[in-house]
Parts: structure tokens; C-alpha cells; sequence
């Protein structure tokens, strides 16, 4: 015990930082028992100055970073600023100054994980981020400590509030996918800008920092296949209410013998798994291990209080290294080089939904070109057939992704098809 | 990094015993990259050395205690016969000979948990759980690492997979609890006797547990009221699902103004709580925290290599926490003294199913005793109402408990009332 304060430096003062502020404030009654030591805010660092902050003693902030940098009492640099630069430089001087880091940039650990967590080894200190995945919900050190002792196949995530929302909206109240949209940036939970969150990009970050911590293998942004959720209808979502399903955009990570595979991507999935009943803006993670089996873990994904308590989570564990001296206890667990699996390769089922003329020869000449693209149909449902019009919806095998591309390519080239209405995944 | 072999001294090769000897075989090739040391059985203790035990090798096997204890090159004990005695002794004398020390041992640790984590910090050892509660699920260490920046003041669990078994076929398939725990009984999810089970003091243990790490203060099984699932009925069942809910045996901690309240009874829940979907054999734990707000923790609450999972996750915990130097880094976390509350005093809402004479003024009469004893109604609902019979179901607000016992005890007074059929609380 070697220290009875603990002098941390926060970097930004948006949702995330400010919630951070008020939960060390609120539990500053109960540090010492918790951790041997008081925790206290020394800087932080913030773009304007002037700018009026309720509740936030003035003489904290700075607008330069040589205040928390250069100060070699803070001992704990807190990154809620977001963004790859210049959260990046800032962490890695930091971490060669000697100080452990707590951050919940998503974007930065997706694409830097590796060099920020070889720099934290060198330096032994502390590099955590429990808060970039799925904010308030415990999985990073459920998959880096509870679960260790297992070989994990499998990580499927809803880890995008937004899209659960919009889904949620669209099952439950038959809305279609833009009103559901304008209701949830009414509330709050999408952006004016909602690209990142409704087409998979924000969910394909957290997959990457997931799969790296499950398989022990680094896989960044780049190597996640993302595709999101504007082209679902409430058409779709009532066939799948029909086949016992709900839509979910979800981030599916898997360790095969070839390689890792992950992906982010609506998927058709039955009601009575556990991930379909996770509603409105919650996230939740489904992993499954050789030893545990199916485990889930569920929470708020965002929000400033949520995403706190894992930011104070962390801090809470670093402080508790500091005292007993084994900083960088839990490091980079990536100590395997897995490749990862070319997405084509990849075998999904599909559910595909298409308008075609409604004429004597049409579903065999349909599946004559799926059978030709080695492409097995499970399941053919056909609706609303008029006299010249009818709606298939065709339930595929497990079929590799690029014969399903290309079957999909030959029935565009079919007069007899007037329209791909929909493909997606079945989980 | 002071040592490249961690000798283990195993106890018990019942169920948990030989699930943790096959998953630390099963990861061996790993172990140096996941913790900086290879981890070796070098005993196990057992009552019988003649039993055949397939696959493990007879010279690890011992009768005596002295080939553990006396060991001094075994620095971990993993416990794993159950039961109070010898487990607590030998436990004791593990922790003072300067072993850590990794259970699985529910009932220990509910009765004398803070006798042993008091031994533990004394002599500067770990003394880890995880899996004496819900088996795989992580749930001890978010408790006490993860969540720690919240003020807990809830947790939920469905943590008796047998009982949740039975209530699954119950509400699934319509059978009453006698054909259902038989068919648990003939799959091996329910014992010969499942008194401790189906009377939910197997879900009082592990609530006790969980309740200390959440609210820092120690709860012990003394604390904790059960009641069991013998007494509901499919006729339960059905009304439940009528009022779109199911039926769980819930264990429910709460931390309130006037103390801990800690029960385990079978519970009315809406459909829609992510503790409703927890179906079969499975288990699941959801926590409220002030800053996180709603959490759950689902998986395997028992067999044999879920709970292996736990074990051999802690025992990683404790193996990384030698090489740094650490132990006893995660210690007892119960730094407060909360009252338990008196559980009459504990507000429920409640739903009760009777039989009654069929005469008018029948519901005025019954009514009136309900207002007599403080109960306030807030639907009522008749069933066949036959010549001389009828059914009422009646919800009541949230009452007092023992105002409930009061109005029921005089209920049970009353010529019209034929039957008390059942009182079950409504989450």
C-alpha cells in the first residue's frame, strides 16, 4: 500500500467523461474501503476553456495537455475524447510517461489495440477498456479472466443500441425501418448522421475488440465484413414473425479451422434464444466456450452512466493493481496469429424474399439456377399471387456466400424476376 | 515471473473434481502463453484409492490429507468435495500453510465465508468462488471487480437450474410439478431427494453469497427465507400465462433503507423480463446497479465442465496473481455492517388462487377482510362459477408480508372460503 491518493488525469468532458466525473464523485465515501486509497481528479483536458460546465470545479480544467501530461502525480490518465488522433499519441506518451490508461474508444482499440497494448507491456503498466464494447455490460474481463479457461468458438453480439432500438420498434409495432429511424433520433438514441450505428460500422468495431480478446488473436475493423439495417422492411419483419423469428443486427464472430470469421449483419433468428429477447436500446453478447457452453451476458451498450460504470470499473481494478504493485497484470491476450477467413468462404442460410411473374414454370426455372450455383433450397413460401405477380420467399441451406452472390447475380438476370426484394442471414 | 510450474493439490474427484482434472489437461499447451506457467495436478485427494477412475493416473491419487497439506511445493488447493466439514478445515489449513485456495463449495462459503476470507487476508492468499454460484456464469467477479463503481441495490437470480427445469416443462407443456420433477429426476437434472432443490434452500445458498459481494455486507443462509415450488400447480401455470407472465423460482436481494432483504420463492414475472426467457436447466442473474442500471448474467448453472469453467477461470486468477506478486488482491469485499430486515416487514404483491362458495355477497365478505388486514386488491378474477363453487383469483398491491399472512390466516376462518388453492408473489 503505497499510495492513499490517486491523482488521475480525464481527458474530455462529453457524455462519457462527465459521466466518469460524477460517479468518482459519488462514490468518493466508499474509495477507501473499496481500493485502500481515494481517487481524485487532478486535470481535464477540454477544447473550450470558457464554456459554461455545471458542477465542474473551474480550476480542473486545462486546455493543455502538458498539465496532465507533464504531471507526475496523476497516475491514471482517463481518455473520453473518442476518435483514433489525438486520443492515440496522447495514450501512447502517456503510457511512456508511466501512467496506466483506462479508455472507452471503440474506434482506437478496434484499429490500434495492439500497439497500445504492446506499449502498456513495456511499460508495465495498465491499459484497460472494458467500457469501447458494449458500455456498462462486464465482457472483457469476462473474456479475458472468467472465461479463460475455455476455447471459445463463438461471440454473438447486439451491440448497437440504435439499430436494436429501430428493430424493436419495427417488430413490435409494425413500423417501417425510416419511421422507426425518425422516432429513435426523436429520443435521443440515433444521430442526425445515424451511418456508423445503422450500418454496422460502430457494431464492426466492437466485434473486432471482442473476437481479439475470445480467440486470442488480433482482428481489427478491417477485417470485419459489416452490412446494416436501412434495406429491412416490415415486410420482412412480418415473415419472420410468421417463422417464429425476430430481425437482429448482429455481430457474429467465429473461430473455424480455416480461420476467424467475423461479420456484422442482420440476421433471422428464433425467438426463444436467448439474443432475441433483448429489447429496445439493450445490448447483450452470447458466447459460447468448449468448457461454460452457451453464456450471455446483457446491459445498456451506451449512456453516460452505463458507459461510467465500466470507465470507473476499470479505474477501480487499476487502482487495486497499484496497491499490491502488479501493474499490467492482465495484458494483450493475443498470442495467437489465427488468419482470418475470406468472407466468401464464409456458409450462412438465407432468406430471400423476391418478386416474380406469376406464371406456369416460374419456381423451377427459380431453382434451376440456384441448384446451378450449387445454392440448396430448404423452404419456398409463395404470397400474394396475382395474375401476373406472385411473392417468393425462399429459405437456402448453408451455402457459401459467393455461390449465394452469385445465384443472386443470375436471377437479376431473369425476366421472369422483377425484383430481389431482400437477402438475409439466418442465424 | 518466480516460477514456471504452479503444483496444485486437488480435493474430491466427484463431479466438479474431475471436470476441473480434464479442463486443465484439455488447455495445458496454452497455459504458458495465458499466464506465464504451466499448472500441475500433483495430488488428488479421494476416500476411496481402489475406486477405477478411467483416465487418471493412479499415482496422483491419495487417501491422506498430510500428502496435500504437508506439500509444500502444491501452492494452490482447489476444494471439491462440497459439505461443511472436513472442506472447512482443511481449507483453513491450506490458507495457513500459504496456499491459495479456489472453491466450489456453496455451502461453506454461504456459512463461513468470512471466516475463510478473514484467513485468507491474514496470510496474504487468495481464496476465490466463482463457481459456487450459477456454476459457468461469471458472476462473483463482476460483482465485485466490473460492477464495483455502482451502489447495487438489487439482484435477481434464477440460480437452481433443476427448479427452472421443472417450472419450463410446466409452463411449456403443461405438466403439474409431479410429472415434471420426475422427468428431471430420469434425466439426471434432479436427485433422488430434491428436497434442497425444489425447496429452494440449493438458491438460498448461492443468494446469500451473492448478496454479501453486492452489498458489501455479510448475508448468510440464516438470512435468507425460502419457500419452494412444491405447492404450484398447473392451474398456477395457466392463469400466469394468461396474464402474459410465466412462473420462476427467483431469488431476490434487496438492499433497502431498513436493511438486506434476502428470499427465494416462486414468483409471477412478466413475460418480457429478460429473467422470463431463462428457459430449461439454465441459469441467470440480473443486477441492478445505480449507475449501469439493468444487467443480467445467463448460462450453465451446474455439470460438470461449466462449473470446471469457473473453477479453472479463478484458478488462472490466482496463478497470474502469484507470478505478479498479488495475492489476495481480490479480498472480502463486505467493508459494511447492513441490517438485515425483518422479512414481515418486506412489501410483496401477491396473487391467490381460492375456492369459495358461490352465494352473493361473497366477494364483499372477502374483500372486506382483505381491507381489515391492510391488503389492498387490485383486480380480482372468477372462474368457474359453478351452482355452489367458484374460483377467485385475487392481486393485491404490495402489502406487508406479514399483513398478507394476517388476512390469509383469517381467510382460512371464513365458512364461504373452501380452499386457499395458492399464494404466489408477483415480481
Amino acid at each position: 500500500m503505497d499510495n492513499k491518493v490517486i491523482k488521475i488525469g480525464l481527458l474530455g468532458l462529453g457524455t462519457v467523461g462527465t459521466g466518469v466525473y460524477k460517479l468518482i464523485g459519488r462514490r468518493s465515501d466508499e474509495m477507501e474501503q473499496k481500493i485502500g486509497a481515494n481517487l481524485e481528479i487532478e486535470k481535464i483536458l477540454v477544447h473550450n476553456l470558457k464554456k459554461t460546465r455545471h458542477g465542474i470545479e473551474q480550476s480542473l480544467l486545462t486546455d493543455r495537455w502538458e498539465d496532465i501530461i507533464g504531471n507526475e502525480e496523476i497516475r491514471i490518465v482517463i481518455e473520453a475524447m473518442g476518435g483514433i488522433e489525438p486520443a492515440r499519441t496522447m495514450i501512447l506518451e502517456a503510457i511512456a510517461a508511466g501512467k496506466s490508461v483506462v479508455t472507452a474508444n471503440k474506434d482506437l482499440i478496434a484499429e490500434h489495440g495492439r500497439e497500445l497494448l504492446e506499449a502498456a507491456r513495456e511499460h508495465k503498466v495498465d491499459l484497460l477498456f472494458e467500457a469501447a464494447v458494449a458500455g456498462g455490460i462486464p465482457i472483457i474481463r469476462p473474456l479475458k479472466q472468467c472465461l479463460a479457461a475455455n476455447e471459445i468458438d463463438e461471440v454473438v453480439g447486439i451491440v448497437n443500441g440504435t439499430t436494436n432500438y429501430i428493430l424493436t420498434k419495427m417488430f413490435e409495432e409494425g413500423m417501417d425501418f425510416g419511421e422507426a429511424l425518425a422516432q429513435a433520433q426523436e429520443l435521443g438514441y440515433a444521430e442526425a448522421d445515424p451511418t456508423a450505428d445503422v450500418e454496422g460500422l460502430d457494431a464492426g468495431r466492437k466485434m473486432a475488440i471482442m473476437a481479439s480478446a475470445a480467440f486470442h488473436s488480433r482482428v481489427v475493423f478491417d477485417d470485419v465484413y459489416t452490412e446494416g439495417i436501412t434495406k429491412i422492411s416490415a415486410r420482412d419483419v412480418a415473415y419472420a414473425r410468421e417463422f417464429d423469428c425476430v430481425i437482429k443486427l448482429l455481430g457474429v464472430a467465429r473461430n473455424t479451422p480455416e480461420g476467424i470469421v467475423v461479420g456484422v449483419y442482420p440476421m433471422i433468428i428464433d425467438k426463444n434464444h436467448p439474443l432475441a429477447t433483448v429489447r429496445e436500446s439493450f445490448n447483450a453478447v452470447f458466447v459460447h466456450g468448449d468448457a461454460v457452453g452457451d453464456t450471455m451476458f446483457y446491459g445498456r451498450g451506451a449512456g453516460e452512466m452505463p458507459t461510467a460504470s465500466a470507465v470507473v470499473g476499470d479505474i477501480l481494478d487499476v487502482a487495486r493493481n497499484m496497491q499490491y504493485g502488479c501493474m499490467g497484470r492482465i495484458g494483450c491476450g493475443c498470442y495467437k496469429e489465427l488468419p482470418v477467413k475470406e468472407f466468401g468462404e464464409v456458409k450462412n442460410r438465407f432468406f430471400l424474399r423476391m418478386q416474380v411473374t406469376n406464371e406456369p414454370g416460374v419456381l423451377a426455372q427459380i431453382a434451376k439456377v440456384f441448384g446451378d450455383h450449387k445454392v440448396s433450397i430448404e423452404r419456398v413460401v409463395q404470397r400474394e399471387a396475382k395474375k401476373m405477380h406472385a411473392e417468393l420467399v425462399i429459405g437456402t441451406a448453408a451455402v457459401k456466400e459467393y455461390h449465394m452472390k452469385d445465384a443472386v447475380d443470375a436471377l437479376k438476370e431473369m425476366p421472369i424476376v422483377k425484383e430481389i426484394s431482400s437477402i438475409i442471414r439466418e442465424y
